[in-house]
């Protein structure tokens, strides 16, 4: 846990004045983290800050030269494509350079003129994913999804006897993974057959759904064979994304056992461009609440700094546009509301159970949180849920109604943070899209 | 499939005199690939080819000069650390390069004295994984081995519906892979309670197993949304190797439901250091042999090229040594022969299956067969098959006996080709070794 520090003042303020605009959510407090390039000009992808509506061009800024000592070696870490290489430095890298950032973008900062020119529009920008992923984990953190998605398979019983001890993952498709604008055609593959014995049908997927997720970005990693203590979790978290972790349900149901999720899931992942870091949510910590009645975590993955502080209260949002909505101007409609502090496990659990066994992890790692769907029925976080597995359509105000995604849908996350008398602090937002399938019918 | 060419000549020598030697398996018809250094020398790791006992530079090879268009391109995609420029590159490069190479190490080629100073013996390097792993992939192809696992939960229905329909695969570790000569600590973890409800015991895994895989690099890849036909899959993989996946029985009894296996596979992986190319296996082509009475495979799985000959008759051995046995100067004991024909599913129908729904395949990527065991009892990949889940302890020629590996023990894993009248095709050996958990009792 980092101390809340002179980078948190909630009324500090910017020269970058759209960053002062209330509700912005990229004020100064915030200074996430993305791989950014003006759009369609060729040039090379490089780490950027964002603040209010632009970017600070990070490469740019180490040849300024005006950050000493961590920060100036944080920004040298910067000149690649993608952030890997701040991400290995650790956190004294991260924090001093989120402090020199911090005051050369104040009101008042003697960088002001030095910096501006360095300065390009996020809405003249196009990005990449934020790190080179070299392993993609999936977990499943929110008890409420795997107690809703349980109920459908085993009515009576639907949490399986682990839930409460183990923090369930399984690893996932880094390839795959891109950000916010992917549009990916609607996934083929076999489905289970409708009489047991036949053929399995094979054809486009007929029950595509997203999952509303945060992302992890592991920053230092650890050496294989050596475990990450809980103490020290924190301390290897660079910071959060959102994420969609789109699933084809049919195609799920028939090939997911004995060994997990595969063609289900690895057709395309989506991600914001941006990286809010682990410093920026510290004012949003909040008790990782374990129901009192709940078996207590096993020791390893116990501690009282997780307890009082693990969670971070932030506020989730699943939007969806359809061709038929966009094309008669119709706003985009809330699917659900949900609450990253409602999930059962905290992100430095993640990280001390993944690397327990000594698997090592890596700087620039992706670990999913799984599906936050929130205590009530209605703040769940994928069509498989808010629907019953189809059999409860929601209808939409323009006249549709879906059960699952149909192509053309967009659907569109959103994660903020927001706090009594601090400035909100953004994720963006991620927007995917559907698109029909390659598939010809005989 | 590649047709039979010049390089698959009987009787071709070469001027490396030890590739000549009867059953050395690394004669001028193999020229397997790898990533090396001499060993302690701090120098940059670079690709080479195996010959014989020794190993041709590519780094060097290139800077002569000898080979022209395709083969030179080939060899300038060689200059990094590994093999991934020269698996992009795709099959007409790797055929212009094998050829190139064929003739220049054989009897009577002017290149002799040129190429001589640029091998390195074996023996004297150390190396890294042939390529840089982006995503790697197991499956579960044999199911001799899905039916003896399948068994042990289920007598009297071993084998799930989906089994002879779906390849099942899922995602696995690309971290944690590394070449022959791994040791890695003993995993810890959660197991299941002996009473249901009680917490789960945590400590060091006790049964420990391995699994006889080989591992199929995938070389140009597909984009995103692209499925690769059938009859194109061959021309995405540039090689095999042996693959060792170490598993923690106990953790993964209770960590697979409901998504798959996790930490009980992720704290290591152990591959020959040597990549067998899919053109030196032409020869060892065989029919792809699905039983009669079992259903045929869909469409999108079907071809004639891979009905004849989408199998491989690869030769494929176990072998342990233990701390005693090392110290009492016992040979290696063999705990299982087997053969990768018996697999049920091909590599060619693993690479069209895992992009049918899309997912893009990279260069360099690594899949896995899962456990090759043969039909036979006694030809059964891992431990968990040859004890019957631990009940039924092999006794060791030197008096030592094992349900599952112990500390300090050493699996060694062997691949060959064997064919009357060719020389041995070998894959080489991939040894790993268990190393004392880092757990402290309390």
């Amino acid at each position: 846990m980092i101390t809340l520090n002179d980078t948190h003042q909630a009324d500090l303020t910017s020269w970058v004045d759209s960053a002062n605009v209330t509700g912005n959510g990229f004020p100064i407090q915030n200074l996430p983290f993305a791989s950014f390039r003006r759009r369609g000009s060729g040039e090379a992808f490089r780490p950027g800050v964002g603040i209010g509506n632009q970017i600070v061009d990070l490469s740019r800024l180490y040849d300024l030269n005006l950050f000493t000592d961590k920060a100036q070696q944080a920004l040298e870490a910067c000149q690649g494509i993608q952030l890997n290489g701040l991400m290995a430095l650790g956190q004294p890298y991260w924090s001093a350079l989120r402090l020199a950032l911090s005051q050369a973008l104040r009101v008042g900062s003697a960088h002001e003129e030095a910096i501006r020119p360095l300065l390009v529009a996020q809405d003249e920008a196009e990005f990449i994913t934020p790190s080179r992923i070299g392993d993609y984990t999936d977990f499943y953190i929110s008890v409420h999804h795997a107690t809703a998605v349980g109920k459908q398979f085993r009515p009576d019983n639907p949490l399986l006897p682990n839930y409460k001890w183990v923090p369930i993952g399984y690893h996932g498709r880094a390839s795959s993974i891109a950000v916010s604008g992917q549009a990916f055609p609607r996934p083929v593959g076999q489905t289970k057959p409708k009489n047991e014995g036949d053929a399995p049908d094979f054809g486009p997927c007929k029950r595509l759904d997203y999952e509303l997720e945060l992302g992890i970005f592991v920053g230092e990693g650890n050496e294989q064979g050596q475990r990450i203590e809980i103490e020290q979790a924190d301390k290897h978290i660079f910071g959060f994304c959102i994420l969609n972790d789109w699933s084809a349900r049919d195609l799920q149901a028939w090939e997911y056992v004995p060994l997990g999720p595969f063609l289900a899931k690895n057709f395309a992942s989506t991600i914001s461009p941006w990286i809010v870091t682990q410093e920026a949510l510290e004012p949003f910590r909040c008790a990782f609440a374990h129901p009192a009645d709940d078996p207590q975590p096993l020791p390893y993955l116990s501690s009282q700094a997780n307890a009082e502080g693990g969670a971070y209260d932030i506020q989730l949002q699943v939007q969806l546009t359809t061709q038929q909505s966009r094309d008669s101007g119709q706003p985009a409609f809330t699917l659900a509301d949900s609450n990253f502090k409602e999930a059962y496990w905290t992100a430095a659990q993640l990280i001390t159970h993944h690397t327990v066994n000594g698997c090592n992890l890596q700087p620039g790692d992706l670990l999913g949180s799984g599906t936050l769907s929130g205590p009530d029925a209605a703040q769940a976080g994928s069509l498989l849920e808010l629907t019953d597995a189809g059999k409860k359509p929601i209808t939409l105000p323009w006249g549709e109604s879906r059960s699952f995604l149909e192509d053309g849908d967009e659907i569109i996350m959103k994660a903020v943070c927001k706090k009594e008398g601090y400035p909100d602090i953004s994720f963006g937002s991620v927007s995917g899209s559907v698109l029909k399938a390659n598939f010809k019918t005989a």
